[in-house]
């Protein structure tokens, strides 16, 4: 075109998982939650007055705000609301980083991280998850921003808050720490305590995957004051929308219901974990609402592609070092009875 | 805090206009539509499936591309949705412009370009709309983007589109020219069909004021799908949620509601015109859902104040060229005889 700036014509663009259209697929590739939303949702679909939305919203999403806080034991002046943890992860990135501003993470990861860094034409520094002494080589980078993705995609890992801690200590005056916890409602521990003694750290959260909202874009950051305070003079003056503010609040204050989901999830994962190694692919203990599974004979990307045949959509990422990794989504019951017998039918080819 | 960059530091971020919280006042300050939305906005409330919510959007608003696509006579890759019309204008911001790559607009205009471009680091060229050739000053220019409100806020002056056209032509080649045309449900016409014309034109729509639903942050642009295409590997990857889409194609879609809505605004606006000039104040003819009346006598800052302690509030800007100014939103025909009655009073005194 020539109208673009150079960095975006070299933009690929995020590619998403692919979304089939079929009512008949099994869909294990996005990560989504395969239970609906919290039934508050749906009162407050049947309860809200429409003639509010000729109004703007409340530019800090101050319900949500308040309704985050007290479940994280934080004040409203340590939350900021996006529109989905994308938009949190844009606004670091445009706050933090630029030419001459690095950005560092542990690979592989989110991939979106790439896409982000150069948009805003920042150096990358990338640390190998495997690397020997990890988080002094984090430690030791230059970068103003560092993005831990805790329980990490694809891979799952998971590191206990006490090290991510150290780093933000080790960091302190010199860059901020952004532990990107989109999936810790599965994991055994999360980071949001470490605020109030890391003025460098900043927690993300997502609605997405354990309040079962991918599709309302609400995601959340938590972080000192004076991190937040500075992030909301660059968000969208209006980046979360009314109806949203009251979904969110609505599905984040149902405990209950959050508690019982998860644990839907979990024991569920449990038995696609124990199925999967019983047909003989290694299956690392998983943190999160995925598994990530080796299998080398016959190979991923074949699994992959015989899985597809059989309308059972998983993802495969040909990465250098995960290449022969299967991440699989952890579905419903029956779902998870339909994966499991095409993998078997596969195998026994 | 040292951590953010230098040019976020100095950032005072755009100032929404005061949302007052009471129910009995009147509130003429942010050119909200003081009618409700479309009765189908109620109905997609009353009829969506929430177990939809689970999964992502669409990343594209399928159904809303489809729907404005048809809407405008243009095809659906001539359509980008976004999250608020803001939204478009920061992906434009990151599209076009950087260190070296300056913005141009006519002044005084939305005060949220000036923001856009101090987050981008961008220069800027700020053009009196008074200028003698106006049109021959922007497009002499260096700029790689031009943004031109039409009609404008808060001036509310609106320019045929042959000459922005011309503009566009002229720049061929060299820059962008975006036509924030957020008002244009108001005005006598619009740009849409010289897209087809010019492969540098964006033209930004927003349901914020029209559709009644600035709470609902949904936005769009229509363009040549090369500049489409190239807008799409930046923003967000899912920026608008799976309800929104739903709401926002319900609202375009419903014609006859929004025909009513129009003339409604309209013909209010016709009578507070002529009261506020039979009151002796100077009040051009608006295009918008706003008059901007001039008021010297008592002086305008004064009389801002006075309604305010009335409970009637509407907006007033100490700026160069337009401290003798008040922009008054268009409210239902009981807000004008309050906004009227309480005016009289103050004159009065």
């Amino acid at each position: 075109m020539g109208y673009f700036r150079e960095n975006i014509e070299k933009l690929s663009g995020y590619v998403p998982g692919f979304q089939p259209s079929g009512l008949d697929v099994v869909k294990l590739n996005t990560n989504e939650n395969p239970y609906p939303p919290s039934p508050g949702v749906a009162g407050v679909l049947r309860d809200f007055d429409i003639a509010l939305l000729r109004r703007y919203p409340s530019p800090v999403g101050a319900k949500f705000r308040k309704a985050a806080a007290q479940l994280n034991g934080v004040e409203e002046g340590n939350i900021i609301c996006t529109n989905g943890g994308d938009d949190l992860l844009t606004i670091a990135f445009r706050s933090f980083c630029d030419k001459s501003r690095a950005v560092a993470y542990p690979v592989p990861t989110y991939t979106l991280y790439d896409e982000l860094a150069e948009l805003q034409e920042c150096p990358v520094i990338k640390v190998p998850f495997s690397s020997e002494n990890l988080f002094d080589k984090l430690a030791a980078t230059n970068a103003k921003l560092v993005i831990f993705c805790n329980p990490n995609a694809p891979t799952g890992t998971y590191y206990q808050p006490e090290l991510i801690g150290g780093l933000a200590g080790k960091l302190e005056g010199r860059a901020v720490v952004l532990v990107d916890e989109a999936y810790a409602d599965f994991a055994p521990g999360n980071c949001v305590s470490l605020i109030k003694e890391h003025k460098n750290l900043i927690i993300l959260r997502s609605l997405s995957k354990g309040y079962s909202l991918a599709g309302l874009r609400f995601g959340y950051g938590i972080a000192d004051s004076g991190l937040i305070d500075g992030m909301m003079t660059l968000k969208d003056s209006y980046n979360v929308d009314a109806l949203s503010i009251e979904i969110a609040t609505a599905a984040i204050t149902d405990r209950a219901y959050f508690a019982k989901n998860i644990e839907l999830v979990k024991s569920q994962r449990q038995r696609v974990t124990e199925q999967l190694r019983a047909m003989g692919l290694d299956v690392p203990d998983s943190n999160t609402n995925f598994v990530f599974a080796k299998i080398t004979n016959p190979q991923a990307a074949y699994v992959y592609e015989q899985l597809k045949k059989k309308n059972i959509f998983i993802r495969y990422f040909p990465l250098e070092g995960i290449a022969d990794r299967l991440r699989i989504t952890i579905g419903t019951a029956a779902e998870n009875d339909k994966l499991l017998a095409g993998l078997k039918e596969i195998l026994a080819d």
